[in-house]
């Protein structure tokens, strides 16, 4: 679907196997090269900023361990998911998880997915950023429902303990935008700034 | 997420992996039965009510063929695409689901599928019919893009000509509505169903 060409090379700056997933589906074979930073928010920063920023230091971190001058193409993203102007990362137990889980019942929260594109060309660095939200309205979730979907394990290694592939589909009701970007890299957008830094 | 009483078996009236797929990712078991029907539209029958009765004859058929009073319970559904007034099928052929790629190109259409769940009690049957619709927008398609993706062979077997899961993933650029109706089965609705069904 999109041609990289012969000189360049596409690393993919996360250790999510969603995203590999997704970009493989769309044709795209890429090294992944996971960047380590801490992923602290800031205090006061809001749900677009943090994942923005994450995504701009990710692809940093990522394009300084390769080596310049090269053509590589870094892709960055972080996913968020906002509910009440908070900020839910991975859950860091099963508590934690069910927690998470019950304040999305019922109701409608947004998920943010920042993603940086970055193109190293004989030393100049060239970057785009975009920030994607889509709206996602859960049922309303019982205890038991919540208790079964943390014993299937996929809560754990998610933002906001949940993953819209797998079990929680059942407690998506809807979702206003890109579905992609709720999986983790809003595919069509961030093909289309490839295309765009590659034109 | 939801248990069956002991006494009740159910079956899902449709070949499609999609719908068996997303059952099983919610943990139901089920015996697959597969409804034949002529799925033919009636001149002049709305999308709506085209996959309202197709899901309704599919789960009737689907009855037919089962014991009766074993206290089966049936899912049957039928999911289409509709631009324009129009009903788009499954493609005949590549050429049939590059037309239709290119009918959704860089616009809105709608998906819609028709749930029927059926109950068998000692002869009495109980049905619950619903429409769930999502609406869609499709990124501009290349020809390039269109030829790349009908080339994955993804195209054949879906209605539309395109699965939401998969390589067209790229093509979606926002969806309003139930993700998982576009698969083929909206979750949260059916399972929704079938707890005030078996309750």
């Amino acid at each position: 679907m999109i041609a990289l060409p012969s000189d360049r090379s596409l690393v993919l700056a996360s250790g999510s196997p969603r995203r590999r997933e997704l970009l493989r589906s769309v044709g795209l074979t890429f090294a992944v090269r996971a960047a380590n930073i801490d992923e602290t928010p800031v205090p006061g920063e809001s749900p677009t900023n943090y994942v923005r920023r994450l995504s701009i230091e990710k692809a940093a971190a990522s394009m300084e361990s390769l080596l310049a001058g090269r053509g590589d193409v870094v892709i960055a993203a972080d996913t968020t998911v906002e509910v009440d102007g908070r900020i839910l990362e991975k859950p860091v137990d099963d508590d934690d998880a069910r927690r998470m889980l019950r304040s999305l019942s019922g109701r409608s929260h947004r998920v943010h997915t920042g993603v940086t594109v970055s193109i190293a060309d004989h030393g100049a660095r060239r970057s785009t950023t975009i920030v994607v939200s889509t709206d996602v309205v859960f049922a309303t979730l019982t205890d038991q429902m919540i208790d079964w979907y943390v014993a299937t394990g996929e809560a754990s290694d998610k933002a906001g303990a949940y993953g819209i592939q797998g079990a929680a589909a059942a407690f998506v009701e809807r979702v206003d935008g890109s579905v992609t970007n709720v999986i983790g890299l809003p595919l069509a957008e961030t093909l289309e700034i490839l295309r765009n830094v590659l034109g």
